[in-house]
């Protein structure tokens, strides 16, 4: 259920120190081929992190054997001498790995502006790779990596999907292949990527272009339609690396399927454990005139916090709704606010932007999930962009998070 | 200090039921000439109330004598009932106070998706007209109608400013002309406009264009440079009329600085009394490319929930503002991640993109009162925008207002 699930993937997760209270805070993912295939889709932040500058050139030759990861620091904005930690923590890997340091990606997560206890990291590392070797202590590594990613999140978020090989190709009797993935998220949740590292991998027999093109697809319509608190970060980071392990070809379409189920699978987990949210809500909006008329104003609702905080109330408040649709500029996403219709947990509250069914018929307290769904009969286009309710726990955590 | 302070204005303001507490809530304002010249900023929400839908028309031939608003109801997404109703309420206005129904302008507040009780609404005006007539009732009718605009406000806001005649330009022996106000907003306040009902009034001697000018430049520095919690609403209006009644002719210039400084103040009034807010926060961008470039970053900044929940906690987490700032596309603000420096309550956290001075120095809690300024270093423009933080409180009210 992990990284490790598809063939050809070690890893391990070890505490170091980084994180006060003891806990799992470096992680190693190597993948052992015979492919060394990697693809990554980075913050579009301006203000990046030094692991994504590193990241970005790393993997630019489509080629990567390992991932290191920390928790208990972002290491953002800690200037040159931040670049200089991260390309350290990089050759130390390559090092120890037997390895060169440009095949080795770097992730981090926790508070901006500090720099990183580069001593701890590095004996983390020293820890990590010995566990890597140590065929008792490798038998959950991809769980151990999973935990020692985390910050704020109460609970580890892994996957895997296997596929079955139909007859027509199954040609050296492997019978299936597969992708794992983890990954770690539960403040700055927000597209473009949603706040996150995220590390899949899969056995399949793929070339880089294809990796790139498959990750890219699965991103854009899983990750960047999370919306949790409208915070974009300086680290998002969703890594695929291809060991071709199975020895099963398989083709872009194939491969963009079974990484678009394993990263919905870990996006719907990043909702579900978002700080301090008490529902998660499906924003679809159909009948748009195009899919990116459609996102925009699901996301517009979803970084209304009076809808939220509404939600948090157990209140369908649909003004609320339809006022966050009609901040939309109409070239973005034309329609005629007298013709929007507006349903929450299947009851028609707005009708031809006006009075539907009475709100007392929404039920929203029964169920953590909360469907919304906006008709703006403008078209054939749909999307949807989970979010989650605005509540008291949000504000206490990220009123104390770095004090 | 409010809406009759210019002469040739009055103003009442009445209970007639619209709110549960009992408390006013219809309030009418009374230009009594020579003058009959008003202008309007309305919503630019797409859904926008069917009180906005009638003022823009009724205002665009740059005239009216009244203005009736009422809180307890916003009459948005009403449908053709609810136009209907603005509609009848105008004219009603319109009989009471022997004008026509196109000179009377009409504001709604509360909310959204709700009939006004039209009978309680006009009993209300004939009330209010009583008031009107009565000279002991009308003494602070400014003061009552600023009472009852309010929702969830918790203080009326009102203002004055008194502009003395230079010697040069009094020729008729009038000493002074003023600009006198009321606003209300609390919650959904956001630019395009702040979500908010405003009537400003002056006995200056203008033409409608002059006016409309003046209250254009006025919104656009003060009211649309608020963005308490980035909510537009259905139903933002601010309005403009003028008198004459002080026989002074002034300059595009003159009433423009008057109608800034007026306006100014009640936007820092309503910043002041925002839902829940325990601190006001002015976000202030130095060296932007542009005056754009810089409101663009700053409203990055105050939309940023992650920083309003740290303010809320007294903690200058820069790391927060930073990662906002980067989310502004260089096409909008062009600057170097690598240059720029911020300051929060005069302490430089960030200096060069990197760590400046320790964080420990910057104390939030003495003060309501946050500053922060963020230097691009890629320009000499800047602009400032007014947030608050985000608290335990306006999660609360926000949850629980419309059960």
């Amino acid at each position: 259920m992990t990284v490790t699930t598809p063939q050809g993937f070690r890893a391990a997760g070890v505490a170091a120190g980084l994180k006060s209270t003891g806990a799992r805070d470096v992680a190693l993912v190597v993948n052992d081929g015979p492919l060394d295939v990697a693809a990554a889709v980075l913050t579009t932040n301006r203000v990046f992190a030094a692991p994504v500058a590193w990241t970005r050139q790393a993997v630019s030759d489509g080629r990567a054997t390992a991932v290191v990861l920390n928790s208990g620091g972002a290491n953002a904005c800690t200037g040159p001498e931040g670049f200089a930690d991260t390309h350290r923590t990089a050759e130390h890997v390559a090092d120890v790995l037997s390895t060169s340091a440009g095949d080795v990606l770097v992730c981090s997560t926790g508070l901006i502006g500090v720099r990183l206890p580069l001593e701890k990291l590095l004996a983390g590392v020293d820890a990590a790779a010995a566990a890597l070797a140590d065929p008792v202590a490798t038998v959950d590594g991809g769980g151990d990596a999973a935990l020692a990613i985390m910050t704020t999140d109460t609970v580890p978020k892994t996957v895997s999907v296997v596929r079955e090989v139909s007859d027509a190709t199954a040609t050296d009797g492997a019978a299936t292949w597969s992708v794992g993935g983890m990954a770690k998220g539960a403040g700055m949740l927000a597209p473009g990527l949603a706040t996150m590292l995220c590390v899949l991998t899969t056995d399949a027999v793929v070339d880089a272009a294809t990796a790139d093109a498959a990750l890219r697809a699965a991103t854009r319509t899983t990750f960047d339609r999370v919306d949790s608190d409208g915070c974009m970060s300086t680290n998002d980071t969703v890594i695929l690396l291809a060991s071709g392990a199975s020895g099963v070809e398989v083709t872009l379409d194939e491969l963009t399927d079974a990484v678009t189920e394993a990263s919905a699978s870990l996006a719907r987990q990043l909702v579900a454990d978002a700080e301090g949210a008490s529902h998660d809500v499906a924003v679809t909006v159909v009948n748009a005139s195009s899919e990116d008329a459609a996102v925009a104003v699901a996301r517009a609702v979803t970084r209304s916090n009076l809808f939220k905080a509404a939600i948090f109330g157990n209140d369908p408040n649909w003004g609320r709704i339809v006022s966050a649709v009609g901040t939309v500029p109409e070239d973005v996403a034309p329609f005629d606010a007298l013709l929007l219709d507006v349903t929450v947990n299947d009851v028609q509250v707005c009708r031809a932007g006006g009075v539907g069914e009475p709100r007392e018929l929404v039920d929203l307290a029964a169920e953590r999930e909360v469907r919304v769904e906006i008709d703006l009969h403008a078209g054939s286009a749909s999307a949807t962009v989970w979010t989650n309710d605005l509540t008291h726990d949000y504000v206490h955590e990220n009123s104390a998070y770095s004090s």
